[in-house]
């Protein structure tokens, strides 16, 4: 059985990619082979290595129904962890409404005094179809709870009810409606997988809409092409356990959300974005990330168009597991890397 | 034959590595696949990506002078390639002896205004075995013609002749020389690969001896853990074409090097080093690198330590493919930052 499933991954990471990729030059055979746990990360960090892939990584539901019921799922097993997180985080969390959008309201017991008139902005991962309600709010808490800031989670619509640009707008109207009442130089954008997606793309679209930009954005390994290119899809296929591989459930899940949109229009796959303007940004991968090209890309792409542009990448991570654990020592380094980075470019 | 070769290679990543590795935590099995080449660099990095893997990668000689011939052989073919790179970057270089020490100087016809009394000391990559004479010189010419800094490439003395400490020793007797004849503040310190390890092992050495540090260092993805300790070099095994598997010709060469020391010493695998102190560090690396996580370590380390240190990783490059073809855009790009980086921390 163990076997029949490898044998049927091979065949999925063999088939030949839809764009992204050069159909002449010469590819390269690389055998199979066992990959241990590193002994070069925290004991913690091992265990997040050692899980085995994410069980619904490549089901896929074929009724929207379907999807919603293995939202909800997920949804339910997340929010569980909820209450101990901020117990131990001290940290509050409460529903709103903003400029009609459903929001959350993220605070510390503590704000830390340089942080008292600053206000970050929160789109959650999920591949644009998880993570509803309190289960998108966990990267949130563990920036409000580690880093003393007060953060702002956008609940957005989302797929198969509302495909692109529900999301968007809603992340849009929220910070519209901040930005009114906050001075801008003192807000910051965050997000990780398709929250990097999202941060990335309101930047663009604040650009557009000549909005006011944030001081500083944090995107999180973002989904940043959905077009399918980016070298790591291919290389670290079945090594991250998280995502696996292109063309799963979180592939998928993006689908419903591109909807037939051109997959390169920059407000979808934002690495094709003009970044020209774009404040101070830091991003954060692992070496296992199926997503660790599109990380790099979109930070090259950033130096490029002159932008200060800070890049971190944690040993042996696969997809977003800098926020997995609590208690994992590279967690706690990867949000005050962030948050250091936050308090150089956000005025006070 | 081309089936045989993929098999022996096969049964070459899935042996337990010595170190670095956990023996208890579940290991993953990675299917085989046929990765092709990224639409997502230029042509030129396509290329160099469309490569075979180098034919010596595994090619072990059993005696001493089976190594000097290899080395000799590799001398030769790439010193064929440096008059045309000299003609083409305007850059002039002379044998000269500093300190007791074979080193070039390094010239470009015009040196930057801003880098008048600047200069650099290069140490060239090759495990600690190539890259003897002219032949070490490459990096340290690309650095001169693209960024126009004065550099002195140290021609250090290598094994089978030569194991450690004798390439750190005649790297810190020309540091000694050219900082008792230069302001350091004004000099910094770059090598990749071997010379990445060299970079900061002598930075740590001038910390224990007391001797001036440089304003600033750029070690490109240096061997900075000789104890096969790196969760890339099974991640990345088969998948870099430059150096392509862990315990291959590579680490053989260092073994020349280390030659019965502890490994685990930072003047060999600095890694383990203490890093409190550094100066402005930028590191450089590629997505398909065996060298990925000794690189990304070592910046980790550097960030925890206090360190000035950012990050460059190049999509789809294997180790130390940012200086094989000087037309390249992305080889320009790495080269700017790190001299932007310079030009930033060196006093003028």
């Amino acid at each position: 059985m163990k076997i029949k499933k490898l044998i049927i991954s091979a065949i999925l990471v063999a088939l030949p990619l839809q764009a992204g990729f050069s159909q002449t030059l010469a590819p390269r055979e690389v055998p199979a082979k066992v990959i241990a746990v590193p002994d070069t990360v925290s004991p913690q960090i091992q265990k997040q290595i050692a899980m085995p892939l994410t069980p619904t990584w490549n089901v896929i539901p074929d009724t929207a129904e379907g999807w919603r019921e293995q939202v909800r799922a997920g949804a339910i097993a997340t929010e569980k962890t909820i209450p101990a997180l901020l117990e131990l985080l001290k940290v509050k969390v409460e529903p709103t409404i903003i400029n009609g959008v459903k929001a959350f309201v993220i605070t510390p017991a503590v704000i830390a005094p340089q942080n008292k008139d600053r206000l970050l902005v929160h789109v959650h991962g999920g591949c644009f179809v998880s993570g509803p309600g309190l289960a998108g709010t966990v990267e949130a808490i563990y920036m409000a709870g580690l880093e003393h800031f007060k953060v702002i989670s956008v609940d957005y619509r989302m797929p198969p009810d509302y495909p692109y640009p529900a999301a968007l707008d809603d992340a849009m109207a929220v910070w519209k409606a901040t930005t009114a009442t906050h001075d801008p130089k003192k807000m910051g954008i965050f997000g990780s997988s398709a929250g990097g997606n999202l941060t990335l793309a309101m930047v663009l679209r604040a650009k557009q809409d000549k909005l006011p930009l944030p001081a500083a954005i944090a995107p999180g390994t973002p989904m940043s092409d959905l077009t399918g290119a980016g070298d790591s899809f291919q290389t670290n296929a079945m090594i991250d356990n998280v995502l696996v591989a292109y063309g799963a459930s979180c592939d998928k899940r993006a689908a419903l959300y591109t909807n037939g949109h051109d997959l390169k229009d920059p407000m979808l796959s934002p690495v094709y974005g003009d970044f020209k303007g774009f404040p101070p940004t830091i991003l954060t991968t692992g070496t296992r990330d199926l997503l660790l090209s599109n990380t790099v890309r979109v930070h090259r792409k950033l130096r490029n168009a002159g932008v200060l542009a800070t890049l971190q990448v944690f040993e042996g991570q696969s997809h977003a597991q800098f926020y997995r654990d609590i208690n994992a020592p590279e967690t706690k380094e990867a949000f005050d890397e962030i948050a250091m980075f936050f308090n150089q470019y956000l005025k006070r």
